[in-house]
């Protein structure tokens, strides 16, 4: 049976080139980089060069990466070591509410230690309108944090046009860049953002090894106390050969990102298209233009996300029904209820994303394989039977 | 050249075993465990499996295992989230003095919150006395957290005495067991502690994987917050081949402990032994008896711990003159400071930590080769010269 894994944005395979760069760190050049001897010294050279090569896919400067663990870390560490260590200045945050939970949820603890999130809704594409930011920032507001892409609809926000505004009233500015890194551009300068957390296994690093920009000058409080790793911001022997392949990712990463985009975008026109053919009652959702390459969010009326894809399942293709972080708590998706999709519509929901092992065959066996799966859990579905009774009698 | 890799309190490098079970899991079996399809089911069921593994290494429950990226993340999670958790009980907090500072730092940091901290000193062989704890226990008191073994003198602390102390008075007993896991033998029930922290890089498992025991209706607060990870305690996509890997690192220490306490505890004695010989003026850190099998803290006079470490190197020998986690701070020992060694000697520091790699012939080696370089050190030391002359006077 054909295998078609069309679920990117939950994590990639490490790509072969970067496993092969990982491998001489785990047995063999295996020191603790905070060692002075030679064993020691070989694995910091590593993690530095590593560092560069992370630094330089959103060009940044080496010594503004923090390496992590995950991208839900450095969310976290970004939302609640900016917001503690500049605390003095005020005690607001404007977040958005398509956010993933890795914002949210640091942000509902900061309410409980004293400070106040707004949490601004999006338009029914999923965009954040700049105005909305600018209207929200206070005297008292001391962090803005918008995501760069969803990563369940793919709607690319207007990042540079908020940046502006944080700037010109001295707001540090975050975003989440973990769906975005190694798919489409992502420079920190032509944002305009302090601070930006990207992820390895989202773009064919391994899992383990994330990193969080912070410019240079911009105060954070570690969240992980207790060592010198990172200058002092996050303690903890460092993850070297994750950190390796990390680096490695991002090599790839900035040579390959045009290609990525220029094969991943046809592929999923393709798709969305094949699928608009073939179902009727589909809603495509996020922006239609201002959307990642490799991103395909359907919604279907009359059918339910999960035994869709329990049925793609045994045919071979791997998809979700939403964020991967989500999936096993069977809950509609915060991002969908936020931009106006019915709770209904919203159940059957199919999250694609495409990577760059994908084909046009693997394409089109999705489009052969899904419309009649959609069709027959309808059948099952009463709800489904009086809109086509409704249908007839109009 | 000879290489003799003495630092394996720093770091061990990956069991040939435990990195061909991580293989299959970089780019193969390569799925996110939340996901509901086939490859994230794969990836699932193999976290799972090594947290029984895991598990079973310290007597505890699978369900009692969260896995975290460093043993530094497990103690600043343990300290913080058993603090915040249960603070409506009380806020004051027992630590000792020769804590790790993953432990230290976020003591420092409660107290910043509102907590108040007890720092326990020990006597001058490193061990906390438990009465001690008993009187500092007051009924404010929440937490103790005393190590299991001191990661720079070895010496092994009285948990089992301690704990009686705590379950009677219904405190908290959290051990960070980084330092003896895959050493010596730790079990949770034996022990009597609601809460251990383990890193798999410490006992020949990989960089990035780590593990928290928290005793079963203990309650804590996650740290890292956002996905329904590790039954929401600490959010981020699992690092599925770092945690292949601690778990079958776990089951090697399991059968082999006996094995590894037996061949190194000889060869540690034969180093010590071998250098008490030929070094006057040389102390013996830690506990004679109550000592981690593989762990060797030796102070000398009239010498510099880097210097000596620096020259060691030369020879093909790799050694510490302390925690690798400060090692680059250049400050004296807070653990020798702790113990009462005086500032002058504790700059002449080495720690020796033996692995199953060690030969005979290594240590003998180390044993040629130390004391020649620590004669021409202090040759040029005056400190020494004043010595020698004062000698001769008498």
């Amino acid at each position: 049976m054909r295998k078609v894994y069309l679920d990117h944005a939950a994590t990639t395979p490490v790509h072969p080139k970067v496993l092969e760069a990982m491998m001489p760190y785990f047995s063999n050049i295996f020191g603790n980089p905070s060692n002075l001897h030679d064993i020691g010294r070989e694995a910091k050279n590593a993690v530095e060069e590593a560092r560069t090569k992370t630094a330089a896919l959103v060009g940044a400067k080496p010594e503004e990466i923090i390496f992590t663990a995950s991208g839900a870390e450095s969310n976290n560490f970004a939302l609640k070591g900016l917001a503690q260590a500049n605390a003095q200045k005020g005690k607001h945050i404007i977040v958005s509410q398509i956010e993933h939970f890795s914002i949210l949820h640091p942000a509902k603890s900061l309410e409980k230690s004293g400070f106040t999130v707004t949490y601004l809704p999006t338009d029914k594409e999923g965009l954040v309108n700049p105005d909305d930011i600018a209207k929200a920032i206070t005297r008292e507001t001391i962090l803005v944090s918008i995501m760069h892409a969803n990563n369940e609809i793919g709607t690319i926000e207007p990042i540079e046009d908020i940046s502006k505004i944080t700037k010109e009233k001295g707001v540090l500015f975050h975003t989440d860049a973990v769906a975005t890194t190694g798919w489409i551009p992502v420079n920190v300068q032509a944002l305009g953002v302090d601070a930006l957390s990207l992820s390895g296994h989202q773009f064919y690093g391994p899992k383990g090894a994330a990193a969080l920009y912070v410019r240079k000058g911009v105060r954070i409080r570690p969240q992980i106390e207790g060592g010198i790793q990172e200058e002092g911001r996050r303690s903890g022997t460092e993850n070297v050969p994750g950190i390796v392949g990390l680096g490695k990712a991002a090599e790839l990463a900035k040579t390959e990102i045009e290609r990525r985009m220029s094969y991943l975008a046809p592929l999923r026109d393709r798709l969305q298209k094949g699928l608009l053919d073939k179902i009727d009652h589909l809603v495509v959702n996020g922006h239609p233009a201002k959307r990642l390459p490799h991103n395909l969010n359907v919604s279907m009326w009359y059918v339910e996300g999960e035994s869709m894809l329990l049925f793609l399942n045994m045919e071979g293709i791997s998809v979700s029904s939403g964020s991967a972080c989500t999936s096993r708590s069977l809950k509609s998706s915060h991002v969908l209820t936020c931009i106006g999709t019915d709770a209904a519509v919203a159940n059957g929901t199919l999250l694609m994303t495409l990577g760059m092992g994908n084909t046009a065959e693997d394409i089109d066996y999705v489009i052969e394989k899904l419309p009649p799966i959609v069709q027959r859990l309808r059948e099952m579905s009463p709800l489904y039977e009086d809109m086509i009774k409704k249908e007839k009698v109009r």
